[in-house]
C-alpha cells in the first residue's frame, strides 16, 4: 500500500501499526516508530499537573528532554492516566518488551498512551500488540502507525518537507493525532516527528521547543489541556555528515523546515477539531508584548460565543471585542481595530459601515481569519482554532467511559 | 395580573415594562424600576475592558459605586457597546428623559442596556418607550419589567426573602436576566435588587460586593464575560428607622438575606444557561487558598469536555482531573479525591471501584454536584454552571447580528 508517506520518509526509520483490541472498534491501536540505530531524540510533554504514567516514564528516561533513543511505542484507546504506581509499571513494561524485541535497553524506548483516563491498560493485549508490531516494522507501515494513534480524529494528519542542508537533502516529517482536549499554554498533542538531518540531542531539543511555541501551542480546540500530550522528535543523522551546530546556517534551515512541518500539522489538527467545519486563525497585533498578544488571541480563539458565531456564519464582531476585553492583556477599545477576512468591521473605537455580504461570504469559507490590532505596541501572535458545532457536543457527550 | 412579585415587593418601589420595538419580536424591551423617593444605591459593573456606554454613564454618576438614586432605566435588544461618544450621549439622554418624567435630575437615574453589540440605539423608539413606561409605573408591573430586560432567557428569574431586622420585617428582592456570555472573574449579569431595609449607600455597597464574590461571580455559563453586566441594589429605607451600621447584628442579617437572594438568582441563571438541561455545582475544597479554590472550581466549570460529559450522563471523571490539572492552582493527583454526587470515584491518586449505576443515576438528575478535595489546604469555593448542549450552539450560531 502506501510507502514511506511520512515518518518513515526520512532515511533510517521503520514503523508499524497493529490492532490488539484495546479499542473496542477493532481498529489499529498500537504503533511502534523505530530507528535502525540510536537516534538523537527530543521530547516536549504536557504541562497539565495531572499527567499520564507514560509521561512520567518518558521524563525519567529523558530528564532534560533530550538524549538518544531507539524507538517510541504508542497505544490508543486508554491513556494510562490516574493509574498510579501500577500504571507506571505498565508503561515501563511496554518499553521493556519493545526494547527486548528490538535488541536494545528499556532506557532507549519512549512510551505514549492516549484515550480514556483512569483505567489500567489491558496488558495481555498490549503485549500481544507489541510483539505483532515489532514483527511488522517496515518503511511501508507508517500509515498503519498513524491510524493506530488516532482517537476521535476523522482523518490522518501528517506532513513531509525536504530541504537541502550542506549540499545533502534532508527530510523532516511528522504525524499527529488530536482533535479534542487540545488546549493553550504549552499543551501539545501526540506527535511523532522524524528527520534524517544530523543534529545533536540538545540542539534538537532547542529546535523543537522553538517550533512548539509558535506552532502546536498556537492550537486550541476547546481550552481543555490533555494529560497525555507529547511530541517526539527523532533524528537519524543519515542525511548529514557532522551534527549541525546551533546558530549555523544549516541549523537555521533545519529549524525553518521543522517549524513549517509543525505548522502544517497544527493547522491540520485545528481543521480536524472535534466537530469542526472551519479552520479559524486569530491574529492579534499591536499588543504591548508578544505574551499579551498570545493571551488575547487565545481569549478570542477559546470564546464559545465567537466560535458559535463563526459556525453560524454570523459577522458578530462584538463577540470578538468582548473576548478581547475580558482577557488579562491590556485592551483599549478606542485604539482597537478588527478585521474579519479582508474587511475592517471596527476601527479605533467605531464600527465601520462595512459591506455585510463580503464578511458573510468570508465566513462561509473553510478558513476564517480574524485580525485584531490593539494599537498599543508590537506584540503579535496567531492562534489557530475551529468553530464550535453541535457535532462537538455530540462527540463529547457520547465518548464512552 | 401579578402584584409585587419581586422588585416591587419591598415598600417604596414601582416598576414598568413596555414594548417599544427595539426587539424585532415585539416583546417588552424597556423597563423602569423606580423608588418613590431617593433610595440608597450601590452598583457593581463588569470588569470587561470593552464595556458599554451605559456602564460608563453609571460609573460617572456613582464613581465610588454608591450614592442616592431615584430610578434605573433598562432596555434590551441592543447593548449600546462599541458605540463611542454618540452612544454615551444616548445613554445620558435615556437618563435625562426618565429623570424629567419622574421629576428628578439626570444624576439620579441609572441606565443599562443589553443585547447586540455595536449598534446605535433606535432613540426615537427608546424615547417613546420611556414615556410609556414612566406613565405605567406601578407596584403591579414588576413582571413586565422583568420580561423587558430578558434576551435569550427562557424564563423569568427572581427571588424574594423577608427577614426581621430590629423588630421590623424587611424585604430583599431581586430580578435578573442572563443566560449566555456569563463569565467568571467579577463578571456579573443585569440584576436589579431592591430592599426596604434602611441602610446607607456605602454600607449597601459593601454588602453588595460581598454577595457578588460568592454568588453571581460563582456562575459561569461559557467563560465569556459580558460588556454590559451590572448589578443594581436600591434601598428605600421604609422598613427601618435608622440606617444599619456595618458590623451590627441587623447589618449581618441584611447581608445574609442579600446573599441568599443573590444565591437563588445565581442558581436560576445557571439553570437557565443557554441550552442548559442541568445545573452543575462544582465545589473545590482543600485548596491552598480560597483564590486557588476559585480558579480550580472555575477551570472544571468552564471545561467544555466536562460539561459535554455531564450533558451525556457520562461519568467521565478523568475530564474533571484533567481540568483541575490544567489550571494555575496547585494540584497533586496523589492527594486528590473526586466525588460525583455522593459517590467517591477517585481517592488520593487512585480510581475507586465505584458503582457505575449510582453515578449514572445522579448524572440523570436536574442538579449535578461534583466535589474535588485537593488535600492541600483549607481553600474552598463553589462554582455554578450548566451542561453544554447542542442547543447552546444552535442558540449562539443563530443569534442575529
Amino acid at each position: 500500500m502506501a510507502s514511506a508517506r511520512h515518518v518513515t520518509a526520512p532515511a533510517g526509520f521503520l514503523a508499524a501499526g497493529v490492532a490488539c483490541r484495546i479499542k473496542e472498534s477493532g481498529r489499529e491501536d498500537l504503533a511502534i516508530i523505530a530507528c535502525k540505530h540510536d537516534a538523537a531524540a527530543a521530547i516536549v510533554t504536557t504541562r497539565n499537573q495531572v499527567f499520564g504514567e507514560p509521561v512520567r516514564y518518558c521524563r525519567s528516561v529523558l530528564p532534560k528532554g533530550y538524549g538518544r533513543v531507539r524507538a517510541v511505542v504508542i497505544n490508543s484507546g486508554s491513556s494510562n492516566v490516574c493509574t498510579g504506581a501500577a500504571g507506571y509499571r505498565d508503561a515501563a513494561a511496554m518499553a521493556q518488551q519493545t526494547a527486548r524485541l528490538l535488541g536494545t535497553s528499556a532506557r532507549k524506548v519512549l512510551v505514549a498512551s492516549t484515550g480514556i483516563i483512569g483505567h489500567r491498560l489491558p496488558m495481555a493485549k498490549v503485549h500481544a500488540g507489541i510483539t505483532a508490531a515489532a514483527g511488522s516494522l517496515s518503511r511501508n507501515n507508517d500509515d498503519a502507525a498513524l491510524r493506530a494513534i488516532m482517537t476521535t480524529d476523522t482523518r490522518p494528519k501528517y506532513a513531509v518537507l525536504r530541504t537541502v542542508i550542506g549540499g545533502k537533502t534532508a527530510t523532516v516529517a511528522g504525524m499527529v493525532k488530536g482533535s479534542g482536549m487540545i488546549a493553550p499554554s504549552m499543551a501539545t498533542l501526540i506527535a511523532v516527528l522524524t528527520t534524517d538531518a544530523a543534529i545533536a540531542p540538545r540542539a534538537l531539543h532547542q529546535a523543537l521547543t522553538a517550533a512548539m511555541q509558535d506552532r502546536f501551542n498556537a492550537v486550541t480546540i476547546d481550552s481543555d489541556m490533555s494529560t497525555s500530550d507529547m511530541v517526539f522528535l527523532l533524528a537519524s543523522g543519515q542525511a548529514g555528515r557532522s551534527p549541525l551546530a546551533v546558530g549555523s546556517g544549516g541549523y537555521r534551515k533545519f529549524c525553518a523546515a521543522l517549524s513549517e512541518v509543525c505548522g502544517r500539522l497544527a493547522r491540520a489538527v485545528a481543521a480536524d477539531g472535534e466537530g469542526a467545519t472551519k479552520l479559524i486563525e486569530v491574529t492579534v497585533a499591536g499588543a504591548r508584548s508578544a505574551a499579551e498578544a498570545e493571551v488575547a488571541a487565545k481569549s478570542v480563539a477559546n470564546s464559545p460565543l465567537f466560535k458559535c458565531a463563526v459556525h453560524g456564519g454570523d459577522p458578530n464582531w462584538g463577540r470578538i471585542a468582548a473576548a478581547l476585553g475580558k482577557c488579562r492583556a491590556k485592551v483599549d477599545p478606542n485604539k482597537l481595530t478588527l478585521r474579519i477576512g479582508a474587511t475592517t468591521v471596527f476601527r479605533r473605537g467605531r464600527p465601520t459601515s462595512f459591506r455585510l455580504a463580503a464578511v458573510q461570504r468570508h465566513l462561509k469559507g473553510k478558513t476564517v481569519t480574524v485580525a485584531c490590532d490593539l494599537g498599543l505596541g508590537k506584540g503579535r501572535y496567531t492562534a489557530i482554532t475551529c468553530d464550535l458545532s453541535r457535532e462537538y457536543v455530540t462527540i463529547n457527550a457520547e465518548y464512552h467511559t
